[in-house]
């Protein structure tokens, strides 16, 4: 399991603020508390506008990798912050992302293709997020023939198949999975990625929907989750997920997490 | 999802004492207590001595059966118990146990078959739990071979692919759900029941464990799940699971829950 951890995100307002003012100590600290819980990339998200994104972003990799030594995820819309920034890494980043919208891919490809990246590839294109697995399969598809034509092995592809609102759509979650499921079948090297927060959209104590959905998306194929590893009752579930399916040989990751006051009893911890 | 509800268990010591002293109303208060958080069936089991059995289970039977409607599920493994036991039931019930243990299924099968019952079917036989996947199929092959012989329809099969302790064997988890989607392919009418307990014994923060294993587990087919329906992180993980797994219309059945304070801000609730 290997997660994204995202909280410098510029969507965020106060790390906008931190953007906006350059303010490294605020995102440096983000940072460290993410390495130090467990995140393996760093998503950075500058979110301001596109004309300072490409310098925001370049900032924002410069100033993370002070302090840690992660890959990130350069997370971006832009092309051109995109090719800022990749030029600013000093490991081997994961770009988020592509997608079957115009431009996105051709802006992209590119880039992934010759500094060697990871990429997130959406199962959306320019009609939007469609609603049936088949149709998902159908851009997942293209967008790896893309991928494979542009001579990116699928190994580094990270496959988000997407999630909307179980409020305005119940089989939503189940649409997810089971685009993870064909894909693998078709693709069985590609990863999968996924944000969690869409599916409680609408719904109350949407962190206990959060958390269900994350085990569940665990089990249905999900290695690099998006969220944030701060989160204790997200990272509770994601390491006895990751126990009760067979992937943490003598329990040693659970015990240790245990051991570091990470797993139940939160009235004994901070 | 139709809850066993497992609180009425002579193995529990104050049950025991409950069922020695023929104390109806601790026995009543569990009954009804399980009853209003949303059992389907309510398990007893008497857990005295052979010879006092058949009359406790009796005993159970009809102390339960005044003040709640529920089918029960009579468990025993003393043939005698469960012959009494059957004759005094208002409603169809679940016999708990057969399996392939050396006079289960001979002693249980015309029982289960003259009286109508559903009937769980563990898939163990005399030689224990077998450790993989393949020969606990076995194991339930020819239980349903027998069933079927008896004229007992698939469907009123619960089959229990048993779970046991992760800590000794980090792959019972997912022995326990492939057996489960093993016996689905071969016998798609069956049902799926599991006690949640097994797999955190030896574990720090069990709860954390089973809640977790019982998302998992639904996920994986588990639709009659045995536990405390009174054990508030437990329904509020297989509510959110359903609704997950998109088996909740409306996402009804959650709100619902949430609006009588099942779900999430424990502080809030008493």
């Amino acid at each position: 399991m290997k997660i994204i951890g995202e909280k410098i995100n510029g969507t965020l307002k106060l790390v906008r603020k931190a953007v906006e003012e350059k303010d490294e100590a605020f995102i440096q600290d983000l940072a460290k508390q993410q390495a130090d819980a467990g995140a393996y990339w760093l998503d950075v998200n500058a979110g301001t506008l596109p004309e300072h994104e490409p310098d925001d972003l370049v900032w924002l990799v410069r100033t993370v990798q002070e302090v840690v030594d992660l890959p990130l995820c350069l997370d971006s819309a832009n092309v051109e912050a995109l090719k800022a920034a990749v030029k600013a890494v000093k490991k081997t980043p994961l770009i988020n992302s592509i997608s079957g919208e115009s431009g996105r891919l051709e802006g992209v490809l590119p880039l992934v293709k010759d500094h060697d990246c990871e990429v997130i590839a959406l199962a959306m294109d320019g009609n939007g997020i469609p609603a049936d697995v088949e149709s998902r399969l159908a851009v997942v598809k293209s967008l790896i023939a893309e991928t494979r034509n542009a001579g990116i092995s699928d190994d580094r592809i990270y496959i988000d198949p997407l999630v909307t609102a179980l409020a305005t759509g119940i089989q939503s979650g189940q649409v997810a999975f089971k685009t993870m499921e064909a894909t693998r079948l078709e693709f069985p090297d590609v990863h999968f990625t996924m944000g969690l927060s869409n599916i409680s959209f609408g719904l109350p104590e949407r962190k206990v929907v959060n958390k269900t959905f994350l085990a569940l998306a665990i089990a249905a194929g999900l290695d690099a989750p998006i969220l944030d590893p701060l989160d204790r009752d997200l990272m509770e579930i994601l390491l006895t997920s990751e126990m009760v399916l067979g992937n943490d040989n003598y329990c040693l990751n659970y015990i240790k997490a245990f051991r570091e006051g990470k797993i139940g009893n939160k009235t004994d911890s901070k």
